[in-house]
């Protein structure tokens, strides 16, 4: 007990004689209303000091076991009334038939992913996950090291906004990478995409509202917005993105969830023109365009294109930017660039959430973002990642079979694999007989929210994630998965 | 430009010629559908590389503004109709006017404290603020390092319900310094007690609900349940805390948010014949019990109280700690225990929300608590702010009127100061006054929910808090609000 020292009643003596008058009311040899014995007679009786004593009946009186009064005898509290019956089951009574509110209900029935193995696959192509290697180690220590030493005086909340600091290094960073001219005012930090999709699935939607959806697309989103007891729209998607035509009109519809610089998952760069037909039913719908730019740095070959945020001009695309694919997705900071009308009311939900994000690790992301060190670092991972691209799309070339096709490889950390010799329903079989061989595949299925609607059958396809792997890693990695394939 | 180098169209001709084309698209000059030069003539009149041009060109049509095809002359997509007109009001609209949620509207109709002033008060008594020359700079620096340098190979999310070793490490922590019997399953590590207290609101209120809660009380987490527009029902507090005979006897009440080791702000102890009455009351009622237990640390002259939580044998309290009162309330990293019924969709909540607690910091705080040097600080900070405490204490007794009184002395790091002298309304004025000195001062009337049902007639009073303060500061500060109180 190391923190006895600045307890009187929990020193060795102490703490016995406390414990031995608490068993005494449980069990009913002290009972309510009783008198204890004196301090004095106590300590004779029990060979310790009288200060023992008369600490532990402080404590006990400050608990409200003990009523003590000045010149009277202590006696026990007649509110001791017999302790609850312990009902060992009720804590463990199943979640369902508790009182959760309609979210808890919705949340409850929810079907997550798993989201790790005992065991992980030796060469795991798991999309999300990096190579901690690249992690700019050295740097983010300085920097968040001079955080720690230059923390002010006097440490409060900070605004729920974020530090000050990183959004104005977010804004120019915004504004050389990304095309998208903000002033720091619009930028509100939060703890990853994660959090910036919740803040606008709870401010934006409503039981009996909908909301428009890529399919396939990404999971964890449209969980958060089906939290929400929103209805899905699911629009299909094509090799080029969203497929703008069929933009739902229902009167219902709120918002549309995109990931125009690269779909994910199936990897298509949204062209100018379904750009401007999206921001045209946004406006025609009044809806809320979420522009969910995970990985806008990752292009190959070309430069980055804009974001979507930067041709509108109507105040209806909400931007999300993440730092979890370029640093690490365990730090969870991204950030919203959110049009001027919806600035204060997201600033009081994000205060109501958690008040704002850590601040000693936003102030190392300024300083990074600042001094150049994270584009810099960007740059090299580009670098790193097409390196680990054309690893990739050789082994595919030269160990799978003839008809694999590798779709997304402009952009990105991930590719989708097209296995058409394999039947759909034969996806989760391939990535269990993988991982067999240590290969970690992950079937598209679960991110088709309704198969029926997709309209054309698919070939069996998988998200293979690089960012992790070495290069002989993803050798390897292909070589077995064509051993898997071949049986 | 830091970025260029790895973007063929980005460099400075390529930038310009794309500038050009773009600027000439939108207009008109290059109309939908016409074709453009060759990429040789347009070099040639340009004089610049042809390979520069192809890469602008490349970018163009991978955006979607030019169409190529093999062998034939690329040409300006048919689909760029007129742009969108600009609307700059439209970014302007007044919030209420939005298509917000029915949460969105209940947030932006939410008043809500200032959080910073542009000038901070010299002597600034402000509830919840620290010094950060009490931060364990150093052992948090060495234990962050550790877990930078320790990083596992591959970077990926972890469980959502925190790093497995702060959670063993908590697990122990709170048996020895809480009285907490729970297993390590039941913690949830969360970014400070407002997010504990948010996912119980979500998970457990709704429209048409009702909660207890203690009037006065904690402002952000009444905010917090009002948000999901359940009804409030406040419960009186006196010096001893909430009253439990005035629990609420409604059909719709859900749950019960108290302060038992500490009450925020009137700073009562709640004895344990009250702890028995709350339990009994909520398992009556079947509602839930939220212990925020945000100071229970600190605790003068007795050992702290065991948490309410440690005699619930019903599962019906949710305990919430956090570490922003012993450490620095910008860690933002709390925690809560939970009934072994709640759990799993705790866990799925918080994985929607935001995924998981930043993973660095978690680690370090893990092995601060391991090692003990986390309770060696926080026994330093203990004996720091009886200092504090006292130096407080004596100067209201020296420099302010005679019937001042200071109430909550015992534990926290926080004090109520009433004036019987003062009429309530001049709460306000009195504030304002000693803020012209340098003092920053704070009423309690805000965190009265309904003044009204307060039953009797009040003094004035303010917050004093003192964690942030030299004695110093403290004895000057209180000298100054003297002289304001004298005007």
């Amino acid at each position: 007990m190391p923190a006895s020292s600045t307890r009187p009643a929990a020193t060795g003596a102490g703490r016995r004689i406390y414990d031995l008058l608490r068993s005494q009311m449980d069990d009913g040899t002290l009972a309510p209303g009783s008198r204890v014995l004196s301090t004095r007679a106590l300590a004779t009786e029990l060979s310790v000091s009288r200060t023992t004593v008369t600490a532990v009946y402080e404590q006990l009186a400050a608990e409200g076991f003990l009523a003590t009064a000045p010149g009277r005898a202590a006696r026990v509290t007649g509110t001791l009334a017999a302790p609850l019956p312990v009902r060992p089951a009720a804590s463990r009574q199943p979640a369902a038939a508790l009182s959760w509110s309609a979210f808890g209900r919705r949340v409850a029935d929810m079907k997550m992913p798993a989201l790790l193995r005992d065991e992980p696959a030796r060469y795991d192509f798991l999309y999300g996950a990096l190579a901690s290697r690249d992690f700019p180690t050295l740097a983010w220590r300085r920097a968040y090291q001079a955080a720690l030493l230059c923390q002010q005086q006097c440490l409060s909340y900070i605004p729920s906004e974020g530090d000050p600091s990183l959004r104005r290094a977010l804004q120019g960073y915004l504004r050389r990478a990304r095309g998208i001219a903000c002033d720091a005012e619009q930028i509100l930090v939060v703890h990853g995409s994660q959090q910036a999709i919740d803040l606008c699935a709870r401010l934006l939607l409503d039981t009996g509202d909908a909301f428009a959806f890529e399919n396939p697309g990404y999971l964890m989103a449209r969980l958060c917005f089906e939290a929400t007891g929103a209805r899905l729209l699911p629009v299909p998607v094509d090799p080029h993105g969203i497929d703008t035509d069929r933009l739902p009109d229902d009167e219902q519809v709120r918002l549309a969830y995109v990931t125009p610089s690269h779909q994910f998952p199936l990897a298509g760069v949204l062209p100018i023109g379904r750009r401007l037909e999206l921001l045209r039913w946004a406006q025609h719908r009044r809806a809320w365009i979420i522009e969910d730019d995970y990985d806008g740095e990752f292009r190959y070959g070309q430069r980055p294109i804009d974001a979507l945020q930067s041709i509108d001009t109507q105040g209806r695309v909400i931007y999300i930017g993440t730092f979890s694919k370029a640093l690490s997705p365990q730090l969870r900071l991204g950030y919203l660039v959110l049009p001027h009308a919806l600035v204060p009311v997201f600033r009081q939900a994000k205060r109501l959430a958690d008040r704002h994000a850590p601040a000693l690790e936003q102030q190392a992301l300024a300083t990074l973002i600042g001094d150049g060190a994270y584009e810099r670092h960007v740059r090299r991972m580009r670098r790193e990642n097409e390196r680990r691209r054309a690893a990739l799309l050789e082994a595919v070339d030269r160990y799978l079979p003839a008809d694999a096709r590798v779709h997304g490889t402009a952009a990105g950390l991930h590719v989708v694999l097209w296995l058409p010799f394999l039947d759909t329903r034969d996806e989760a079989a391939l990535a269990a007989a993988a991982r067999g061989k240590g290969v970690g595949i992950y079937p598209v299925a679960p991110l088709f929210a309704q198969p029926a609607l997709h309209g054309a059958p698919r070939p069996a396809g998988f998200i293979l994630g690089y960012a992790s792997l070495t290069v002989a890693q993803i050798q390897e990695g292909v070589q077995l998965l064509a051993q898997a394939i071949a049986k």
